[in-house]
């Protein structure tokens, strides 16, 4: 089986219901970039793929930046003079800020007020908050739940642990066929490269579904997919906490990165809008080509924007320093649904429809990787009597017929050594699969080699 | 008298007129891709131009095709049982199925049923069929025909003959000024080449206009014109066959293509619809830049469309081993028009003045390819005193004064040497036209010289 | 202070005031391309900026012209039989066509009709025209004047002198911080060169605002703006009569020309219409990526159109012997408003606003002059961690914090020593300023070099 052989409806389909329930069993683990819901995620995927788990010691440099301290969270709650919980998160794991410290402590309303955030413009949204980078603690709660709330004393607890430990991260990479020995640390036991196709996604967020669960369902199932196929390119997915742990992932993998011949960030992949994929920083690598390609024929409406230096890890992925050919595939990007961190990026706004369909694109990329060649037409002088090959006939019984044979035609005009399919794809407008399906019947024919 | 000197509208509805005049006299001729037909066609045109006429034996190899049996028909009928024709080809010669095998049977409705071709969707109209490569033999008709044969049985009679023959072509040669003793057969008597602009028309079809009679009497009446002018360039004038014998041509002159700077491929020319342009494969040669330019100013709504490997003879010409510069102009393009290949592609379809507008938008290229040169501005510093060289008073008189007026400062200022009149054309959104007078008036005033 | 310091819109709505007064000091003089009233206009000028007024004799040289004769012009009227002036130059300098030659004589109206120039479709406005090189005399005059003058005998005087004389421009050059003894004949003392902007305006036409005096005032005030602060670079403001002295200044200076890096034309910088840029010839000069920039952040809408070879005398500077980087700046370009060369162009036509907005504008493409430059990120791999050295913080109190974090990534991302400021400017789409203010906070922080 061939990753060409993966691309099905039904089977995506099947997929799109697979990723679901896996979303919705990792949904109440309360992650953050440390701790132990990250491992306790990267324990779920390891029964789905072949996962390497890698830890670093808080305090580790990564270029400018330093691995911080480990957060892991038992409990938090506000109680107010009766005893009774009015926010607590054992109920949702978004009403306590990421990354809070430690706090047991007695205070009124009015004081309490600077450590609680809401969304006024959503008032039964929780809002989703974090702070990394700066000793804090907060509750989040919904506009209507603090308006219940009357003055009076209440008592604040968050039994959390901010202190040194380690981070994680999860890797799978699925080896080619032209792998030769290539280890998940990025080095090879020989020296020799592989090219290979790195897929990353976000693992960190707490109950968020769309950013970041749909991701981490979608890169795992590909994997599970690709591991089953037999891809002439390695795929190494990446699950790993946002930016700096890409960074981290980078420092230690500095020599072996131009073996990364494509790249896909994923996130926000789950939601009705349509997809949208941001370019890599050069804008015109192969990746960049072969998912507008991809996108263009598919028949959905679509949007392709170009990089910019903000979002997800791409950001790390193309600084200038490396200038990765990783793009980013969204549905709907970050900020540009109401829903987006929040509560309401929950279950409900995710659904297997759309994951399958996310999933298909990705096959449908990852078969123009796999299988963008140039090829050289062998009867370059008129065009080859393709009726007495029965070349016609042979796709006569399909319903694409005309576009079958239009796409032999394209195939043989541009196959002059200066064109690959992906080149013929984009100046003819027809889908890849086409013309890779009719670049392989002519070449069965003998009227076209690969050069 | 030169090519621009052709260009006159009263002119242009003369030709469109004789054109008409020309068609309507071919049109009851049952032409095929060999036979008697196309042998009379080309000695009509011989009437109008110096035609030479070639002909090459079936059998004979021309890359990876064969030229086929030769096809001639009698007469072909379809009889009831009281005698009476209820198909006729003497009504029409699009009644019988070109290529059709000998045929002379009786049958029921029921069985003849599957050699009968319609269109239920145009009930009055007959449809164009055609059996070049199978053995096979049908009858088309209007749907309205067919709906009033009663069942019963039927006496069907194909009076053809298919066999050893040969395939006829004619080219006409209208030598310029530069050529060097150039024969009709691609050779010169000494080996000088010579710029020379293709066109070429197929001329195989049997009683319909638009496609392909138009471009037959186009292209005839654009080398009767060119022939009492004295062009720079030599013109190729080519009545072929379709598709095979474009390749049988290719295959004869292959060692003499690279004289070929330009070239067009003329069918679909007399209908109401807007001039259409296809490119070459190369995208950007000359000739594509000439239609454009000559399209974009000529105040009439116009498509350029890229090139793609379906179509004409273009494809042939157009074939990665030759990648000819030469494109196809319509004005509706094949199957775009309802009448395509049907009895209603007839006389009514194309006028006279469609032909007439073709007919001027071929000349106006023309007087590109043969002007078009690259001028140095012999006082690049600074605009020249035009008024005290009455260039201005020179063109005073004009309606279109202020245009004239631009078209010198245009070509003033972009001859550095490095600019074509093309060039300026396409800059300036200016008429080439309008530009090569400017050019020519102040190279008479010694403010420009010919690089 | 520099160039950056001078962008205020309050001080840009201060210079919007006084530049109105200015031109309405300025509208009563009759100028014309020479004479007292081009004199006239310079010393009031000089008042403002350090002026350098040359002058050249009638009859020099300057590539394919010569220098005309100097008019001046005392009296010029109409009388009626009752000795009643009709038509008086003393109400309206247009009323004289410019250039008029001396004549003093008495003729019936049907003669002197053939030397009046109305307006039909405008019956209250006086046309504006000239008559530079043909001897000529003429009047201008409303249609509704023209219509109640009855026939009978008039007194026609023109007291003008049309003779040898000189013809007069100035010159302001404000030296920029590289500059090594330039002088304003283009000629440095020891040979070294500066960069040059150079900046010129047409100062020739009478009483009209837009066209012309609006350009002039604006380049006045930008001249004595410049003076007050400390540019990096030379900037030279040119006011002359139009086409031939753009010709003179080139002849003149053709040693000295490589100096010039950029430059404006200015002219209808007044109207209410939105800013138009015509680029220079090359198109991809900075000037014209940097007024393209400029205008496409400031939130209004703008026309950026692409050059062509008429206009003003940015036809001189970009003729193909110079190809000079000089572009043109309006607001509605010449012809395309209906007060265009008339009476109606006038004081009100042309408001503080208008002219402080324009004002503004070129104030920041001088910035980008001025600052454009090319950084190379010094922590290439992966982004630095800004929040660390409080980068975010320095700019959090400022409203458009999150364009400057976005700018600070911009810059970072394509500071590889490959892209300049306006690079950056051009592919993020955000404003120069916030670029450069970002790249100086970088560079402040060490994460930034200029290369």
């Amino acid at each position: 089986m061939t990753v060409r052989d993966l691309i099905d409806p039904a089977a995506a389909a099947t997929a799109g219901e697979d990723m679901w329930k896996l979303m919705a069993e990792l949904y109440p683990v309360c992650r953050s970039i440390t701790g132990a819901g990250f491992r306790a995620t990267l324990d779920v995927l390891a029964r789905h793929v072949d996962l390497d788990v890698h830890e670093v010691p808080s305090g580790t440099r990564a270029f400018d930046w330093t691995v911080p301290r480990e957060w892991n969270i038992a409990d938090a709650y506000v109680e107010n003079a009766a005893g009774e919980r009015v926010i607590d998160f054992r109920r949702s794991n978004l009403h306590v800020m990421s990354y809070s410290v430690p706090v047991d402590a007695r205070m009124p309303l009015s004081e309490l007020r600077a450590h609680l955030h809401t969304l006024p413009e959503q008032p039964d949204w929780i809002p989703y908050r974090t702070s990394y980078y700066a000793d804090n603690w907060g509750f989040c709660l919904s506009q209507r739940q603090l308006d219940a709330l009357p003055d009076g004393e209440y008592h604040v607890v968050v039994d959390s642990v901010l202190g040194e430990g380690s981070l994680a991260w999860g890797e799978c990479l699925v080896p080619g066929a032209t792998t030769d020995g290539a280890t998940t640390d990025g080095a090879t036991t020989d020296g020799a490269t592989t090219d290979e196709v790195l897929v990353s996604c976000h693992a960190c967020h707490p109950s968020l579904c769309n950013d970041n669960l749909s991701g981490v369902v979608l890169a795992t199932f590909l994997a599970k997919a690709l591991a089953a196929a037999s891809p002439r390119l390695s795929y190494r997915f990446l699950f790993i906490p946002g930016t700096i742990w890409s960074i981290v992932w980078l420092s230690r993998n500095e020599a072996t990165l131009d073996r990364i011949k494509a790249g896909l960030v994923l996130a926000c992949v789950g939601d009705p809008g349509h997809l949208t994929y941001k370019r890599s920083r050069r804008g015109d690598a192969e990746i960049d080509r072969a998912v507008a390609s991809v996108l263009a024929t598919r028949g959905a409406p679509y949007d392709v924007a170009d990089f910019s230096p903000y979002g997800y890890d791409e950001r790390q992925f193309c600084s200038p320093g490396f200038d990765l050919p990783v793009g980013c595939l969204n549905r709907t990007p970050h900020g540009q649904f109401p829903e987006y961190h929040t509560s309401a990026d929950d279950l409900d706004l995710v659904r297997p429809e759309h994951l399958a369909d996310s999933y298909g694109a990705c096959l449908e990329v990852m078969r123009v990787l796999e299988e963008n060649a140039t090829f050289v037409n062998q009867n370059p002088k008129c065009e080859p009597q393709l009726g007495k090959r029965g070349l016609y006939g042979a796709v006569g019984g399909r319903s694409d017929t005309v576009q079958v044979q239009l796409a032999m035609l394209w195939v043989l005009n541009l196959s002059d050594g200066g064109h690959s399919l992906l080149d013929v794809a984009e100046r003819s407008g027809l889908p890849f699969g086409v013309l890779a399906d009719a670049a392989q019947a002519l070449a069965t024919a003998g009227l076209l080699v690969e050069r």
